[in-house]
């Protein structure tokens, strides 16, 4: 054994004893002659002590940063006054009796230090010493122990984990699957999957009853801070249930999960119905930890002064707005960018309302009734120092646009009322009509099951958009975390779908034939979800973008930096897999 | 819920409960009126019975095998001398008040039963009906606990575990790289990984202590049975160790394994140098579960009058063979057959020798000289019924023809003195000498570290192909279930390495350049290894072939039946890949 402590661990029970550490200098200093060397490992620092009397003391001085020791020696108590209480070990030093230097280290592109800022480039070419820091370690240990929790509690409700194939066959949504070519089938390619969508639920068929896998997911799709090309899920399936036995075991599994962060969330979770979230925030993932509720106050304009309401009304259009409170003080100018914002989203316009000294300001003031002021200060509660927007639109576009408004509305704030605040969204729309490719699409996964109440509708050609499914998203703080619904078990109705979807039954074979053929050999009632494993380990640690929680990730070029993939590759690799690159 | 309980938990203890079961129809009869079905899922069987007078004894009676049904009544014991004590739920039955259909089904493929014989294309074609037999569903839950007792182990030992990328880079054994073509960077390649071996070194650069994962790893060569085109390995990787302390962690983990399933095995393992176990097994896997020495005999024969040994005698060459003991008896048309197998290998021919009634017969009776036969009674401890086998030829081409007819001795014993033998094999040569390519190539792993006290041998020429290396392979009953080392963690080292295996500095850049250049920021000393996981579950559970304990498996030309990967893709999709296929 090289260690028989880590740098983490020695406090002043092991004073006296003979120890050896290893680790990575973190720094060293002289103190009137006196050595004193920070030795680091994955598990906390260690401070060395060097006196001048001793025989290694000319190597020890001539340690460079992040060389890797190991170092031998006896634990002491650190002279009074020179205790650090901040740290574990920081009530001991180790006297240093035998000291080995085990490496040596080039000067490392950027100090391992968490208050060094370096560019993400840098960062992820020079991951090693990015991971040497605090925080990225930190990161990592949490994902790794996050990981744990989630299995360790499904398999405490009896679910099994399956690994799916990842050679697998290119599907529904094609177009964003990365091919692989296969040698041995030459002209033929393997695509990596999107999801084990269908292997799941054929493990259904299978009869395996509970189903998860923290599963490695690929999409060839241009990329935002929170994608990545390849990214993880906490996949999961589950036979002879409902939305709600779904629902119970996500609950279950994300209060183990902050509980093991140090939180105490509340089950269960809010639930909405998708056509309340839209109306009342706008989006389909309404961040709650805000109150800031969405008014409709088309009935006090309906006589207005003030044209481009009038004209609302008069097209049966809807005046919508939100009281932004006095969370924060808008100037005139961030009053401009905001209207800049919804403008370049689409919106006609903003219109604002604030009272100060008792008095409402507002952009239309000169159109504004004594009447329709009182009714607007009672309708949003306008109290001293509030801030109102309000826009107007068609019933249908004004949705998008009240929805960003209350983002912005709330990136501004700095309070929220809850720390964590989970939603059901459920019941999203079976079909949407797309009117480019001139056919319905499936809004969400093309193997959702409509409400059983709502099975008729399939064969009313004018009911199709209507059509509520078994289709839920779990939300959390206005980020989607997952996605999931009770599917199709029944072969005619996901076949009856996909027709209704516009394809023919060749295509129905082609895309779906293995699931469509499973479902016809008793097929159990089933349904799940897949949760993004990035993202929630990313919000729980505060970040926008998964690379922080990623060891290797890739840039937003699909490029890293580290490794140089992708590259070229020979000729004849090509060969072999009878391939060529188009000029 | 749909269901209270599942088939496999009610017992007396549920008397006369009201119950909700859902399941497959597994058979069902018609017993003087009364119906008896048998409803199956994964936890097991339960006896629903349905009197005539039921409402719904029509629709019950027409069940088909595999409809699935949800069945409510009460829990009631079986009449006297109807119970069957060897299921759980045996002594129990429920009588049928309400039946659900949730789904049909077509005729199965082939009957959900134990002891139909199916072939292997069909059972992958309708993997869904054949995981819902008894075996299959037992493997793959058996899998899925034993991935997590192999996690909960690693986690209680330190380990973190770490997501490595799935697309990554093209690297060193190239040739069986899987190529993926990248979108956004047309005419480069991602590739998928063979192991995450650079990631999890640059792991512990990192300074992440001790790695692990259950990784998925690709490689696209032809398969045998007991390979598939990706398969899952337990990946380790430890700082601050040495070889011991890689083993005493992996010994431990087998411990647990082997105790889930069942079985209590000896720790510390079996330990072996390679070339000991060359020259005593002729393999660097050794089945140690059996004895059969190899026993050397050349001075015996050293004045034989058998022209072929002496031959081998005057060329230095040597003579070895076997005592097959009485396990098997050895027809004449059965030691023929074992001779072809030895000459289809490159053997010259194969000598026997048999006692039977006090008396040595031989295929070489009338060369052998009282003196000699006694000599090899006494070599090989000869008893009554004993079968001892014996080839000659040079000291080098020996060890491989004497390991197989070993291996073909033990095929025909089937009363192994063990049932698990661990052996780690040691210290494996670093580089051997590839004549073809003109150059040396590591024996195993191109980053393993040569062993400390060998160090200098890199120096000279003449001792390279004699050089020892921290290489150690895990064997279990003459399986290789993994392969690890101690790396070389000093840079300078890594690269005389690279140089003697031919490479030039740019191909040490192109090939390894992450690599080598984060040993140069202050690697730690490092090892691990990686164990197969599919190969382990199968030799558990008794499998030859990998393909019984994995859900979704491919076939040996690569293709899945069920899916029908891989298959052909559009042009538009090529096209956007930039790649085309080259007639």
């Amino acid at each position: 054994m090289m260690r028989t402590h880590t740098c983490g661990e020695l406090n002043l029970k092991n004073e006296g004893q003979k120890v050896s550490l290893c680790g990575w200098v973190d720094s060293k200093r002289n103190h009137g002659g006196v050595l004193f060397i920070v030795l680091r490992d994955l598990y906390g620092i260690t401070q060395i002590v060097v006196e001048p009397s001793n025989k290694h003391f000319n190597s020890a001085e001539n340690l460079g940063n992040e060389y890797v020791i190991k170092a031998e020696g006896t634990v002491r108590k650190r002279p009074e006054g020179n205790a650090n209480k901040n740290i574990p070990t920081g009530e001991i030093e180790v006297y240093l009796e035998n000291l080995e230097i085990l490496n040596t280290s080039k000067e490392p592109a950027f100090a391992i230090a968490e208050y060094i800022n370096v560019n993400e480039e840098t960062r992820l070419k020079y991951r090693y010493l990015d991971i040497r820091r605090e925080t990225m370690k930190k990161n990592l240990v949490f994902r790794s122990k996050i990981a744990q929790v989630v299995r360790n509690y499904l398999y405490s409700n009896n679910f099994n984990e399956v690994e799916t194939p990842i050679l697998t066959k290119s599907t529904p949504e094609g177009a964003r699957d990365f091919l692989v070519p296969s040698r041995i089938n030459p002209g033929k390619f393997y695509a990596l999957p999107q999801s084990p969508q269908m292997f799941k639920q054929i493990l259904m068929v299978s009869g395996m009853d509970r189903y998860f896998q923290l599963a490695r997911n690929f999409r060839d799709e241009d990329l935002r801070s929170d994608r990545q090309l390849e990214h993880t899920q906490i996949d999961l399936e589950m036979s002879f249930v409902n939305e709600r036995d779904v629902a119970l075991i996500v609950e279950g599994m994300m209060k183990e999960v902050f509980k093991f962060a140090g939180y105490d969330i509340e089950t269960p979770f809010m639930d909405m119905e998708y056509e309340e979230a839209m109306l009342k925030y706008g989006t389909d993932k309404p961040d709650l930890r805000y109150d800031y509720e969405i008014k409709e106050v088309t009935e006090i304009f309906k006589n207005t002064e003030f044209k481009i309401f009038r004209q609302t009304v008069e097209s049966n259009g809807t005046i919508r707005g939100i009281n932004a409170k006095n969370a924060h003080q808008y100037s005139r100018s961030e009053i401009d960018k905001l209207t800049e914002t919804l403008k370049s989203n689409g919106a006609k316009g903003l219109v604002w309302l604030k009272m100060k000294d008792g008095k409402i300001d507002s952009s239309i003031s000169k159109f504004l009734k004594e009447m329709e002021v009182e009714s607007l200060k009672k309708s949003f509660d306008i109290k001293e120092g509030d801030t109102v927007f309000i826009l107007s639109d068609d019933k249908k576009n004004i949705l998008n646009y009240i929805g960003i408004l209350r983002n912005e509305i709330i990136k501004r704030d700095q309070n929220p009322k809850k720390k964590w605040a989970f939603l059901w969204v459920r019941h999203f729309p079976l079909l949407e009509w797309k009117a480019d490719e001139n056919r319905y699409d499936a809004t969400h996964n093309p193997f959702t099951a409509p409400l059983p109440e709502e099975l008729y509708k399939l064969d009313k050609k004018e009911e199709l958009e209507n059509i509520k499914s078994c289709q839920y998203d779990l939300v959390l703080n206005g980020v989607e975390l997952g996605s999931g619904s009770v599917r199709n078990h029944r072969r005619e109705i996901q076949e009856k779908i996909f027709k209704l979807m516009g394809y023919s039954e060749k295509e129905i074979y082609e895309k779906f034939g293995m699931l469509v053929e499973a479902l016809g050999y008793g097929a159990p009632p089933h349904g799940g979800i897949g949760i993004g494993f990035d993202r929630l380990i990313a919000v729980i640690c505060g970040y926008d973008s998964i690379r922080e929680v990623i060891a290797f990730p890739k840039t937003t070029s699909g490029i890293c930096p580290m490794t140089e993939a992708p590259s070229e590759v020979g000729e004849k690799q090509l060969n072999e897999l009878k391939i060529q690159i188009k000029k």
